[in-house]
């Protein structure tokens, strides 16, 4: 067989602020590569089918010298993340060919499982709605591993702290999202009556065609008029993610509290009932030991944390008997893990769960959606799809 | 039998800000009852033993035109308030001659119980540590269930929610009062490490004496430095105190939150371990539709409320997974009652429960003891002895 092209993407600048297509990042063609004849050294070759684009990526995206709790991508290497391959050649007993695997896709990635794919389902949702942590995690960088969570984050938060009854009347707001979605299902599935609300009218009507009772665009109705005209709420589901950022001139990584801000909070507590139950999943895309190093260095001061200030009705935590959970999935990790997959691959095989990628073709157009995701211009999980299989 | 003073306490003057005794508040011994000639129409008599004093009384101490969720006391009539008796003639069948009797004392109670006083407490016990809420509350004004239930607060909130687990730490601030030090003793009971915090030396050496391992007082100690020092905690239970205070000139009654404080809140969520629990105890003297049409005042915003400010180590609830529970015992009315006596009541007998009140002798004394308790000057469950048994 003849050579062909090895399409690479490398970190070709360190960006200021912003990456820029094109020149933080660049697609590289020069490569090729004979199939047949690349020397394996007792390991497998892969063809690149999906990757995951995701907020962490600009972590990496930095001066070596600058500690921070991911290791910098190299200026002149690829960068890598996490994806789903093909095996198409093995040295390797642990792998066969035509083994579809998930991990740390390109140049020595670390470790890889193979995908149980029983229900054939479309090969991009294990990076997304049935993405991998826990026990099925295995790139590690530098101790730390990186996983999209945002399906066991809703399924975990829901069976641990919803103590949903039949006929409640459940709040999730960001439920245009990977998580809300899926909460908003789960609570369908039970019987609850949900009211959604996000902040475009597209996802409004994606909350609309996966059951939500009542839905609305939080940009342009009033979140109290809706919760209160509606009878108050039982539970209030809400996501905050702590997305790790680099400041252009700061030494440290900085986070952030994308929530959905203390006016909506106000709301919802106004608007629940007695002893009802907030949940609120954090998702953060880098964690464990670094996760740890982040959270540690916040506690004593080294990190510049933007405050948050929150005020009015946080007392009606107390004087209604609610409960607020505070959740993010690394301290449940493997809880649900078996249960997850054994219960939600068939459902979303079946068409019952819904949920929504951002699909972008071609391994050129990684830079751009880089980008997109950074600005979060993005309506749904980011993948780029490299290869057809 | 001749004739004995029938001491009494009048509302005399409403008062600008502060009851003054002797002004707000006057003690009569002008008159006289023949205990056996005294006509009963089918009731009974009672000497009155004890008399609870409550942050509650000063809104009854108000121009009846204003309106509040309890009604005003009349100028010149008698004060009323919770105590206990003891039936010395009675011509109702429900009643004994030497029933002791909780309720609302003089004047047309409008409710009575009998006291099983199995175990012989003091009688003093059933006004504070086994204060009755619940089913076993009967005085009612304009429909307000009036209830000292710091020990079932204590109680149920610990049964409710501390899922304890032996070898835990738990801090316990304002540990001197009525629900910490008995949240204190229950933890240890169950084999938790205790760490204790209150604001003076007296309340500390109170708190090693009923068993908390670590006592300081968090106005000369460092509450971040105990705590991490201890090796951070699992469960931080803590008081609010919602007390109903009329403004001078405001016609409304206002709320103010007697909480430790935002720093405390930061410290111990600094301290806190992964999947940590706080439990916030509410106390709110005079409740029910009373309650009820306070808060509903309150989230309508006719009432003037003083706003918290929280900031800084609030993301710690998520980030840590932490859960926070709101609560005030009458959310849970009824639920512990029978476990709660029946536990507790040979507890206190036998003294393994330990509880303090401040007990001042003397009728005559009841305005100096209203003053002490709006002032917060008193250093444990106000109650004024009037007669020997």
């Amino acid at each position: 067989m003849s050579p062909i092209v090895n399409g690479r993407v490398l970190f070709s600048e360190i960006p200021s602020y912003f990456p820029v297509p094109g020149k933080t990042v660049t697609y590289d063609a020069s490569q090729e590569v004979d199939l047949d004849m690349v020397d394996l050294d007792g390991g497998i070759l892969i063809k690149t089918l999906y990757l995951s684009i995701d907020p962490y990526m600009r972590v990496r995206m930095r001066d070596p010298e600058i500690k921070s709790y991911l290791p910098a991508f190299e200026v002149g290497e690829c960068l890598t993340g996490l994806g789903i391959g093909k095996v198409i050649r093995s040295e390797n007993p642990k792998f066969e060919v035509g083994d579809y695997v998930y991990g740390l896709m390109v140049q020595d990635g670390p470790g890889l499982i193979v995908i149980d794919n029983r229900y054939k389902l479309p090969l991009s949702a294990y990076l997304s709605v049935l993405g991998m942590p826990g026990e099925y995690i295995i790139p590690k960088l530098g101790g730390f591993q990186l996983t999209n969570t945002s399906g066991q984050t809703a399924y975990t938060a829901w069976k641990e702290y919803s103590y949903a009854k039949k006929g409640e009347t459940v709040f999730v707001s960001t439920g245009g999202g990977p998580v809300g979605s899926l909460v908003i299902q789960l609570a369908k599935r039970q019987g609850l009556k949900v009211i959604g609300s996000a902040g475009s009218e597209e996802k409004v009507q994606f909350m609309q065609k996966i059951g939500a009772d009542v839905c609305f665009n939080y940009k342009t109705t009033c979140t109290r008029d809706v919760l209160l005209k509606e009878g108050g709420i039982d539970m209030w589901v809400l996501l905050s993610k702590f997305r790790p950022v680099l400041r252009t001139k700061a030494v440290m990584a900085h986070r952030y509290w994308d929530n959905v801000g203390g006016e909506t909070l106000n709301n919802a507590l106004e608007a629940a009932k007695f002893r009802g139950r907030v949940i609120e999943c954090g998702m953060i895309t880098g964690y464990n030991e670094g996760y740890n190093t982040l959270i540690s260095s916040a506690l004593h001061g080294s990190l510049g944390l933007t405050s948050l200030i929150l005020e009015q009705n946080l007392d009606q935590i107390i004087v209604k008997s609610l409960t607020v959970h505070g959740f993010v999935i690394l301290h449940f990790e493997g809880k649900y893990d078996e249960e997850f997959y054994r219960v939600m691959t068939p459902l979303v095989a079946s068409g019952e769960i819904r949920y929504r990628e951002e699909i972008t073709v071609g391994l050129d157009k990684v830079g751009d959606v880089i980008l997109a995701v950074q600005k979060g211009e993005n309506k749904a999980k980011a993948i780029i799809q490299v290869a057809n299989d």
